[in-house]
Formats: C-alpha cells, sequence, structure tokens
C-alpha cells in the first residue's frame, strides 16, 4: 500500500510556512513560547484543519490536542502521531512542528485517496514539550502517561510568575476530557522529528530509524579552593579553583572519547568572584552525561566521578558537592514499529541507518506505556534551537512519506492480530 | 641612629584598633569605601593625631592629606611616609592601613626622641588607593604623578552613579591645595604593606626587601564555537567553546610554570547561553599575566598567544577577541632607598629578604616621579582583600622600625649631599 500512496511535497511545506506565521521572527526563526497567543492562533488553525478532513477534536485538561480520524474498527484505541508546535524562544520552524504537519499530511493523504485504515487515526499536538517557558520539558506528554498530575502541570509558571494553568483557562485550551491515557488511550505513538544532530547530513541519508533514546545523566559540580591575589601568589602555593575546574573538563571530554557510545560536555560554567586579579574561589557547573545504555552510562559516571575526584586531591581544591539530579534509563523503542520504520525507508529508496536520539521527546513518555516508535529527518549542520534551524523541503516530504507507509503497516498488524 | 631610636609596639597596634573602629564589621575585617562617613571619620582622626605631634596640614584637590614635620632644611621637599585609609568592601584592618600607621608611628618616635630630621617629614594618606568604590586603583597617587587629571577623578562613579568629586565635597575633603606633584613636592617616598602573599611566611622572615614592582598586562579572551546539542552532537563533530577554554586555561598554568619569574593566571570565566544541555557558543576569560621584568613578560605574552591559537585552530574555535587592554612595565625601586631599608631590616635583627611586589601601590605612581622604595610585611597565609587578613604586633612593629630606620638613612643622605 505504501507504493501506491504518496504525500503532497508542496502542500506539507506550504503548511508548514502557513502556520508558521504565528511566532515568526525576523531571522527566519520562531519565538512561539507555549499557550502564548501564538500558540493559540496555531492551536486554532490547526483544529480547523483537522476539522476539514473529518476528524473529531478532543482537548485535555492540559491543553493536549487528540484529532481524531475514525476506522472501521473504532474500539480500537487510535494510533497516534504526535508532536508538538510550542517552540523555543529564539527556536526554528521544524523542531516539533513538523512532527505536527507530517502528522497532518498523513492525515491529508489518506482523506485525498479515501483510505479507510482499520484503527482510528490520531493526530496529536502535545503541550509544552519544549518546557522553555514552562520548565520541565514534555509535559503534556508526560501528564498523559501519568508522570505528572494535571494539577503539577498547572502550578508550573513562566520567568513572570505566570502560571500554566491559568493561561491554559486564558487561551481557552483548558479541556474538559481528562489528561491521562485512560481518557484518550492510544494503540500506538509514533513521531517525525528533525534529528538535531549532524550524523544523517554526514552519511548524506535522510532518514533516521530512531531505535529508542539514550540513557541521560545531568550533574551539578562545585568547586571551592582559595581567593588568592593573582600577582602576589606564587604558581606553586595556589588552591586555584578555576584551574581544576578546567583540568576536570579537559578530563570529562577524554573520558566519553575513550567510552564507545559514551558523551559527556560541559556547557555551563560560573566562578566567583569575578575579579581579574583574585584567583576564583568558587567555581560552578554541569555535567551532561549520555551513552547509548545504562550500563555503559553507568560507566561513564563512575570514571568521571573517580577522575574528578584525584585532580580535587591533587589540587587542594574541594569538590564541595557532587551531584546527579537527574537521571533517564535508556528507552528502548518498539521493535515492530522500528522495523516497520526501515522497511517503508528502504522501499521508498531513501537512504536510512538506525539511530538513537540523543534528546528528550514525547515518544519517550508514550513509550513507557504504548509501542512507541520515532523517524528522524536530516537537518542542516545538525543545528537546533536556533533560528538557523533547517531542513529541506525533500527531507520533511521524506518523512511524512515514512510516516504514511509505517503507520500504515502497523494498522495493518493490529488488523492481524484480531481473530 | 637606627640602633638607638625604638618605635613603640603597643602604641602601633592600639592605634591601629583605634583607628579601624570606623569601618570595623563583625567578622573582625573592614569596609571603609573610599570617601564614605567612615572614611571622613578616620581622615579627621589622622588629622587630630598628627596636629598633636607638630605637623602642619595640606589636604589636595583629590583629597591627599600630606602632614608635614619639619626640618632643618626646610627647602627641601619633605620625606614622604605614605599609604592608605581606604580598604575593600569586605577587606581587612591590614591593607594599606597598617602603612599608614607606621609612617604615624615614625612621627611620634622622632617627636618623643625629640629628633630633629634635616629634611621635613610628611606622612600620607593617599586617596582611593583600593579603587574598589571609584574604580580605577591608586587614583590620588597617580593624579598626584600627573597620570590622570584631577577632573578625571572628580568624574570616576561608584555603583549608584554617586561622583568622586561630590563625594570629595560632601565629606569636606576637597581640598584648596592643587593635586600635584609640583603643588605638593617629595624628596622621596617609602611605604610599608603587608606583603599580600605567602613568601615571607614560608620562610618565615618577618620583612620584605622590597625591589620593584612586577610588569603586569591583563588580557580579554572571547572564544566563539557553535551552539551544539549535547545529546545530539558526537563528541568527534564539536566545536567546543568551552572545552577549548579549559584547554587554554591548562596550558596558560603550564607555560607560565615553564618560564622562571613569571605568573599568569585565569580567575574569571563566563559562558553562554548557560544552557545544561547546549554547548556554549561563546565564552569569556581575563588573563592576567606577570612577570619580573618587561622582558620576561614580553616572553611569556608571546607564548600563551601562540599556544592558544594553536589551540583554537585544532579545536575549531574562534578567537574572537585577544585584547591586550592594560600594561604596566616594570617598577624598579631606587636602589640607594632600597639598600637602607636591606641595611635597616639587618642592623635590627629582622630575618628579611629582597623580593618584588606582586601587586600595585601607591608607590608605584610615586615611583615615577622621586626615589621611592617599600617595606613588606609578612601576613598569615598570604591573606589579603579578606576579613581574615592578619599581621602580628611584632611584625607590624617590625615594618614601622625599619620604616623610621630608613627614613632616618635617606635622610642622612640628603644632608650628605648639600654641597
Amino acid at each position: 500500500m505504501a507504493s501506491t500512496l504518496n504525500i503532497n511535497t508542496s502542500r506539507i511545506n506550504a503548511d508548514l510556512m502557513e502556520s508558521c506565521q504565528w511566532g515568526s521572527t525576523p531571522d527566519g526563526g520562531m519565538n512561539r513560547l507555549t499557550l502564548n497567543d501564538d500558540d493559540r492562533r496555531v492551536r486554532e488553525w490547526f483544529i480547523s484543519q483537522v476539522k476539514k478532513y473529518g476528524c473529531t477534536v478532543r482537548v485535555d485538561a492540559v491543553g493536549n490536542i487528540f484529532a481524531t480520524r475514525p476506522g472501521t474498527n473504532n474500539d480500537l484505541p487510535p494510533i497516534g502521531l504526535g508532536s508538538h508546535l510550542d517552540t523555543q524562544p529564539a527556536g526554528g520552524k521544524y523542531d516539533g512542528i513538523v512532527g505536527v504537519h507530517s502528522a497532518l499530511e498523513v492525515l491529508k493523504s489518506l482523506h485525498d485517496n479515501k483510505v479507510q485504515t482499520y484503527a482510528p487515526i490520531a493526530v496529536i499536538n502535545w503541550t509544552n514539550e519544549e518546557g522553555a517557558r514552562f520548565p520541565p520539558a514534555m509535559l503534556g506528554s508526560g501528564v498523559w502517561a501519568g508522570k505528572f498530575s494535571p494539577e503539577y502541570a498547572y502550578e508550573r509558571t513562566d520567568l513572570k510568575g505566570v502560571k500554566l494553568g491559568d493561561e491554559l483557562e486564558r487561551i481557552g485550551f483548558k479541556g474538559n476530557v481528562p489528561a491521562s491515557r485512560e481518557a484518550n488511550p492510544l494503540s500506538a505513538h509514533y513521531e517525525v522529528h528533525i534529528e538535531q544532530g549532524p550524523v544523517l547530513e554526514a552519511e548524506n541519508k535522510p532518514i533516521g530509524v530512531v531505535t529508542g533514546v539514550q540513557a541521560i545523566s545531568w550533574f551539578n559540580v562545585e568547586l571551592r579552593g582559595r581567593e588568592q591575589h593573582c600577582g602576589t601568589t606564587p604558581m606553586d602555593r595556589r588552591a586555584d579553583t578555576l584551574l581544576t575546574a578546567a583540568q576536570m573538563i579537559v578530563a570529562i571530554n577524554g573520558i566519553a572519547l575513550s567510552i564507545p557510545g559514551s558523551l559527556a560536555s560541559v556547557a555551563v560554567i560560573n566562578s566567583t568572584p569575578q575579579s581579574i586579579n583574585t584567583l576564583a574561589s568558587v567555581v560552578q557547573f554541569n555535567i551532561d552525561a549520555r551513552a547509548k545504555d545504562d550500563e555503559t552510562l553507568a560507566r561513564l559516571e563512575a570514571a568521571l566521578e573517580k577522575k574528578c575526584h584525584e585532580i580535587s586531591k591533587e589540587a587542594g581544591v574541594e569538590i564541595r558537592t557532587w551531584d546527579r539530579f537527574w537521571n533517564a534509563k535508556r528507552t528502548v523503542f518498539n521493535e515492530r514499529m522500528v522495523g516497520f520504520v526501515r522497511e517503508t525507508a528502504t522501499e521508498n529508496g531513501f537512504g536510512n541507518r538506525d539511530i538513537q536520539s540523543g534528546a528528550g521527546h514525547d515518544s519517550v513518555y508514550t513509550a513507557s506505556r504504548v509501542p512507541t516508535s520515532m523517524i528522524f529527518i536530516r537537518c542542516k549542520g545538525g543545528i537546533s534551537h536556533n533560528p538557523a534551524e533547517y531542513s529541506s523541503s525533500e527531507d520533511i516530504a521524506a518523512g511524512a512519506q515514512v510516516l504514511l507507509g509505517a503507520t500504515l503497516k502497523y494498522d495493518a498488524y493490529l488488523k492481524s492480530q484480531v481473530k
């Protein structure tokens, strides 16, 4: 069936540009923070679109929108095709948005071709995936999966002290359907997303077959040495906190390079006092540690901690804080669904490779409850969360085409399972 | 003569504690920012003291106070004995203050012993040495030396936007004597100061014979790499700005260690954006580079620049800014005055060593105009600009004793020069 149905390249790209009128910035990027007026407008546009294509719309109590097109067996929960329409404050037109548009385009293709699926299909816009206005990220899908309560979500505040619950009411998207997987069950969840990394581009392949999401830990580290005068303290009589931090940063990089399948990054640093001629006494930095599996992450973490403590001891600079404040186990996507993505990409002649997601997505939470997988599309330079974010029209179309084919394969599978 | 005149250990230490009542903090430190009400009170106390010992007082247009005790030849400009009574906001009782008290104690000893010097003696309190409230540092002595105009000094503002000139008027210390070396000539300048470093303590010597002040350069460096997602960007496809900065900081330390007589410190760093999972794209840091002489500093600077550019090239991270925004040549103190300090310390049985000052002092500016040298006294742990700053009563007395002896030797030298 995949070979006969084709998505419409110009339509999906025109739709994408149309919806990006709300929140676009002069530099070509987007600023559509969750639940602001531009988010309200694009949500209204989304609903007007799906209604044209025969969907019923349910908005849950945290603003997740489920637009459901009936199948022939409506006793089955729908196959969800979701992502998010919110962006970073200086984000691009592709992260999340392309996923919702791919789902919309699947809906439109099915409609044009008068294809009746076996299971219903639900196009989903998850609320507050970015978490840029209301941390934490992936909040709407997290509530759906039961990781957070709706009340927890309502109490999240932005920098001005405005609550997410109040903004949901203000823009009219606090729905009357409970926010839960029980009230809005799904049979499965597929998501198209830009890679946000440079691997597909480097290998000249438009499609990534996402097999799972890396294990992740975040650390906060605080070092304390001595405030000393840079002009009067001999080089060999210092407890130089910033030098010690620098040695750790270099070592952290070296350790990640030496452990296959691991990543370790220090992206944030702060030193106190900010005085050119007084050695810093306090330096704070964060470590973002990731690995292909939980065992590798544990190995990485142990090596980082051991080495940093050795450096600390040698330098006479104390590690005052070594706090792993967040850890997420590896997510493994549903093997059958991953296989359908791989098959469809190959059948359509799209170069593809298996890839693990380095970043979190709504699909991490859906995967904790229902069969889930993702389709990555190539993006320019691996750039994301940036106005320069870009994927070509052809790659966007390829992603939607793979979503369409894989969805139909999964739908056929669901049908085959009924006795 | 030095062997017969002794300064009064209990008096100088009691005086020090008395004057530190203005601006003292509960932690044992001081907060006597230039020209605040505590600075006014200690200035008034200083004037009341010197008047008791037969001095005439002149306050110049930037608040420098010259308290002059006549000699037998008052056609000669006075020998200046100076330092400063202002402190850092979280400073100690010793930096600067001990220098003024040493000069006061010399005055009192001469008076007690009815010693008439050949040249007049001027006890000097220089305005705004710290520069903590009104940058730059050493402003009063800098105006005297003609490095800054009085108008430039008046326009310096504190964090609240208050001008130095207005504060001088408010506390009644904008004197009617022009602020210049021509209006207030000196024959020479001696200054006692705490070492602010750990060398004397480590060698168990109370006195440092200061031969000069290191050459200093300050650099501002800005690196620009790529904002990349820490989870999606492979370790080998990064332009990691903070990692590059860390490599430079480690290299800068190594270079200074390899060049005898040099120091290089990175005490300030800032990274942007402050996002745990986004590699920093901009990192700014400063380098404080010092050396025993100008040639060594030039060698150090060349080595730092070469190595950092190599690291930058290797990392694919651009050095956007490499700005040497301040340079001070080495100051060499007057050989005869330095010799008198060394002789006096040795005659009095005070362990001593030649030492270069790592930090700037009012004596750097006086040295640009008249024969100058300094006497360092040992301080605990090399700690300075901190409430924990400390020098023992005995070491304070030793410093004043050396100041007294060296001053009398220089006075005898001046007398010997007159035909």
